[in-house]
């Protein structure tokens, strides 16, 4: 097999590309405004050979995808690996195709049986994050960990001896896009207000009544408390703050447990504030190192 | 003063208008699409001379308004009565505007601190519904009672022996309306079904997590665990539910206390439904009967 292989993070809105050894080691990396969602069906296999193998100069490199397009908006949807699911069962699952110049593999998505008899949860894409962050973090995988992955649809998850145990999402990032673009609390002019977030934050108290606490950002500016410049730094330590406080409990974790967080850094530099606020010891680490260390550890198998 | 009177619940989307007699006796009822979030800038005043009046035979009529026609994108912004409030304090409180023909007055919003020390919560239009629940309630307005008014914005309020003590906004209509047209859980097809709003109550919980019980309307689709035209009802089933498991402890109450539903019937209906799986006990009333009894006994009053 290749020395170097195409690695694609291809999900809703973005497409991620790097060509990379088989160490993770990065030669070329490039954004695609190719996201899922706004692809017609059929079109991914075809953008894929005709823009972005020849953009990244990997026509005839193997290449490994994770992320939505594994589902039936992407490319083809793959099966779910059910949890507990272990690096081996991922690997064991990869889908291939046969392309002209190299095959590409797609990473199958994680199913679990929510642990509040909710029914199944899903994700695409973060389990590679998650086992990718586990193999870079060599000393520290055995055991128990609680990772959570913010984003559009934040995913918290168990992670117990190396096997993805259960996980559960919370859309917080889409509830915030939702409230700023089409809401009453619609925000015009933002301005970066720490101490907005913190109260927030505060205001966000055991994570319930989201509903109520949420209309606090409208009837502060109202009422007279707030500027209204504020609103989204608030809206952003409420919403956090709601979900770091309630979440956890959903997969039987309280403070003061500690949380490894994946993603954006400075996105998890605001997850870790509102998880200190509430009791839990947090640790950043950056989502684009992971998800690369996971699509290598799966090409290195394939 | 005139007999009858031209009576106008004039909110955010909708404009109710009724011609009625001192007693609340309707002689002529009627809707225009004239919701304040749709007006320029001076149009409804306007709009009141030129298109109202003249539709609803009134342009000798004095009127009685209520609604976010007296906030600041209204007609004119009238200051908040503060809780606790009286009948009295709103009647005392009413904002006139003198017009050709006949008085205006614009009854004011009221305005709280809430009790979870989220800052100030606002309504404008509901107390007119409340206070005319309680008057034409004679029997029960003594004594405490707890009031939910279901909506875009929904008010839950604690009126003792006939004062406005406190009230509780929760967003949950607005949510609905938001997930249901722009989120991942876009609802594209919808039949009514009453299964599908109960699975939806059980999975509100106690009302926390909110972010990510949402979610689960999405993974039980994907996940292949409910149709997707199953959808809209299993939100509607969810969002109630965690507002009814979760809004009245912000108040100081819980089940099993009695509910007063207060507003649109079939809406009512559910909540009715909500606050029995959760413990309560509830009774509906109209809120169109409501409102239209406050404003006749502000009429009175003037």
């Amino acid at each position: 097999m290749s020395d170097h292989f195409l690695a694609l993070d291809w999900g809703t809105t973005n497409l991620r590309a790097w060509v990379a050894d088989r160490d993770g080691k990065v030669r070329l990396r490039r954004d695609f405004p190719l996201g899922v969602a706004g692809l017609a069906p059929g079109e991914a296999a075809q953008r894929f050979a005709a823009d972005v193998r020849p953009a990244m100069a990997a026509e005839q490199l193997p290449a490994v995808l994770c992320g939505m397009i594994g589902s039936t908006l992407g490319w083809q949807a793959v099966a779910y690996a059910d949890c507990p699911a272990s690096f081996a069962a991922l690997q064991g699952a990869l889908h291939r195709i046969d392309q002209p110049g190299a095959p590409v593999w797609i990473v199958p998505g994680v199913r679990t049986q929510r642990a509040d008899g909710c029914g199944p949860d899903v994700m695409r894409g973060e389990e590679t994050h998650i086992f990718g962050w586990a193999m870079s973090e060599a000393s520290r995988q055995r055991g128990t960990h609680l990772i959570c992955h913010p984003g559009t649809h934040a995913k918290w998850a168990r992670l117990v001896d190396n096997r993805l145990e259960n996980f559960v999402t919370a859309m917080t990032g889409e509830l915030f896009a939702l409230l700023r673009q089409h809401s009453a609390l619609r925000v015009v002019e933002a301005i970066e207000n720490e101490d907005a977030f913190e109260l927030g934050l505060k205001a966000s108290g055991d994570g319930g009544a989201l509903a109520s606490r949420l209309f606090t950002a409208r009837s502060r500016v109202v009422g007279g408390d707030m500027p209204s410049d504020q609103v989204e730094s608030y809206l952003s330590g409420l919403l956090i703050g709601a979900e770091v406080a309630a979440t956890p409990a959903l997969l039987g974790v309280a403070a003061p447990a500690r949380v490894a967080i994946i993603g954006d850094l400075a996105l998890c530099a605001r997850y870790r504030r509102a998880l200190t606020w509430h009791g839990f010891e947090a640790d950043v680490f950056d989502g684009e190192a992971a998800v690369l260390a996971g699509l290598a550890a799966l090409y290195r198998g394939v």
